[in-house]
């Protein structure tokens, strides 16, 4: 279909997307970031994964600096996958993805929410206004060109 | 790769990425939710997209509810595709997106940005406690089961 680059346009959107624009690159994500899942018998139980599959995907979010690879230590502690903070900062694309799904693609229900973990609440995603903190409607919000 | 379902496996993040995951597709919905464009023509325009390609993606949205047809009327307003709830919702799913991308993925700094139309000042997502309006940090965000 596309190549990797688009003529005359800059999109930040578009990139993110190469990295989590594919179901179970995000699927293993939302077990890494939200569910503190590190091991890869874990990640294959959770999520019923082929071994082939699922070793590629952790490969790639390795090179592109998502997941760092602990080694396993003298058999005692096995390996593990630990997010970096490029990676902690797709939490927000996760839960505006599912947000968005829970509402318009999930006749049974949601199969999962958010929570802060200390208190319990729920969690979401609003808009606000960056500096003063305000919610702002979706309907108000526009893009710019940055320059 | 993968087909359509999930072996024990709903994700309404990836539901919704069928819609979202292309980035043509992601590009037509922000200029479509962001900066008002509703013509073939501007489209057109403003991406540099091949006939063709645009006019099957204008075709899946509207067969999934994302955008309405508005047909041409008597040659004075020509014809015009108006986005639905269902895609201003997705509003946050591309916000998030691209202030990934904006930090991770744009060495020359972001294409563009979010504002309050009516205050003009910077927009942006933030995770907050549903009822409390809190903001709660990244890393306490967990996800467990809803049912």
């Amino acid at each position: 279909m596309l190549g990797n680059t688009y003529p005359n346009i800059v999109c930040s959107a578009a990139r993110a997307l190469e990295i989590v624009g594919e179901r179970w690159s995000l699927l293993i994500l939302r077990d890494s970031l939200f569910r503190g899942v590190t091991q890869f018998s874990e990640f294959q139980r959770s999520l019923g994964i082929a071994t082939n599959i699922l070793a590629r995907r952790l490969e790639v979010f390795v090179e592109n600096g998502l997941l760092d690879y602990v080694p396993a230590r003298s058999g005692r502690e096995p390996s593990a996958y630990v997010p970096t903070p490029k990676a902690m900062d797709l939490k927000p694309v996760i839960m505006a993805l599912t947000q968005w799904g829970d509402r318009w693609m999930a006749p049974d229900g949601p199969p999962v929410s958010f929570h802060n973990r200390s208190t319990g609440a729920y969690a979401r995603l609003r808009p606000v206004d960056e500096d003063a903190g305000d919610a702002v409607p979706l309907a108000d919000i526009v893009a710019r060109p940055a320059r």
